[in-house]
């Protein structure tokens, strides 16, 4: 069981996603860690070792999270029907993407699940964390602000953070604090997988009209995903753009038809 | 080797005291929790079992904290020569004593420790935690918000909350913290000027592809403009945009032209 009160029904929403995590020890403290702040969500990618008596051990009371976890065999299957999907991230990379604070980043996850939205909360391997293809499917990187000479925090200490500034964060909602942005928004934010529908148009269309940036193909995938990712489009403007899209593949067609 | 910035030399000043730990591997995980986040000072009181090999693995690359741990063989001993004394409560108390947040507790420890003061952070057992006589050493006592129906954490993770809170508060004290998102850019934000090129070119691409909600025209470009000035451009974004739609264009040209 979760909490009863309704102010935090919110953390109901808010799903945390491990992405092949090497010890089984480590699942079953990041169940207790989420059960003590009282997320109950968790979604297993590909896990090397689970069920384990090690995670059962570690969770503790937590058990029953273990129990229901999803386990599913890719990252894109975890998080499909999630409207927002933020990935933890240590390092900064190639290309910069926009990193929130824990905090900041909380409570904007907790908003939007308060407004009815499946949140996700992506988490990587021990050793090396998400990849860049991993990163690109989340709209929102997190970083807790650690000692730079040693930044490595433990998967479950990273989640107990984390899952702690979102508890804080429904609590605040809760009472008459003041919390974070509130976002007005007319249509329901787009789920990941209405968003990779669009990138997979768009490189369908961009190779329909020829366009691509011949020294980096790859690179301008990556720039439109962080763009449109960081816009967090709504559903409305993923159709739009796929509207547009859509035109586009015709005229292409069309030019490239044999004048008869 | 704690952080290099002054701002956070308050950290080296506050000591993290665990009482008759019963597991070697909590302490080591809370090393490892003290140095992500930048603190450095651990007594041990009474554990049960120290130096040990389980200790030193939990701590990965944090056994330098352990190698000079504080073993001692009371409570007073280890808090001798510290002004300000938190500690930890899981429960309300039968005489009630000043409980504060994390945060907030975290905020007076490290102004206390901006000012020159040894400041301690008691931690109690892992089934019992600290006793009465324990708790009325310290002057603030300090509680995580748990989830009531399973409030008890892990010790490393406990200590890894308050040492992320203390953290937070020297880093916003040194405002060595960027409030709100942090955008890491790696191209200039596009001008206004730039922009409105943008939505122009979106109106006669659009027109070109005879795409347009025939239900009211003008609603559609007032959608894309508040999809793209959310998103913040970049220059260079706006550059690959403007491409896809110039390729757009021409080949609704082609389209357009008559068969020859």
């Amino acid at each position: 069981m979760t909490d009863s009160p309704p102010e935090l029904s919110s953390l109901n929403r808010i799903r945390v996603v491990l992405v092949e995590t090497s010890h089984p020890g480590n699942i079953g403290a990041v169940a207790r860690a989420m059960k003590n702040m009282g997320l109950s969500d968790l979604a297993l990618v590909a896990p090397r070792a689970f069920p384990h008596a090690e995670a059962t051990a570690r969770a503790s009371g937590a058990d029953d999270l273990l129990a229901r976890a999803w386990v599913m065999p890719s990252l894109d299957a975890a998080i499909a029907d999630c409207s927002l999907v933020v990935g933890a991230s240590a390092r900064s990379r190639t290309i910069p993407w926009p990193l929130m604070l824990p905090r900041d980043c909380a409570r904007r996850m907790q908003a939007e699940a308060a407004g009815g939205a499946k949140v996700a909360l992506v988490m990587g391997r021990e050793k090396s964390g998400l990849s860049n293809a991993e990163l690109e499917r989340c709209q929102v990187h997190v970083h807790i602000p650690a000692n730079p000479d040693y930044p490595s925090l433990n998967l479950a200490a990273a989640v107990q953070v984390l899952a702690y500034e979102l508890r804080m964060a429904a609590l605040e909602a809760g009472s008459a604090l003041p919390a974070g942005k509130v976002l007005e928004r007319d249509q329901p934010l787009a789920t990941a997988a209405e968003r990779e529908g669009l990138y997979a148009h768009f490189e369908r269309a961009l190779a329909a009209l020829d366009f691509y940036d011949p020294d980096n193909p790859r690179q301008l995938m990556r720039r439109l995903r962080r763009l449109f990712n960081r816009a967090e489009l709504d559903r409305m403007e993923v159709n739009i753009l796929r509207g547009i899209l859509a035109a586009a593949e015709k005229a292409a067609r069309a030019e490239g038809r044999p004048a008869t």
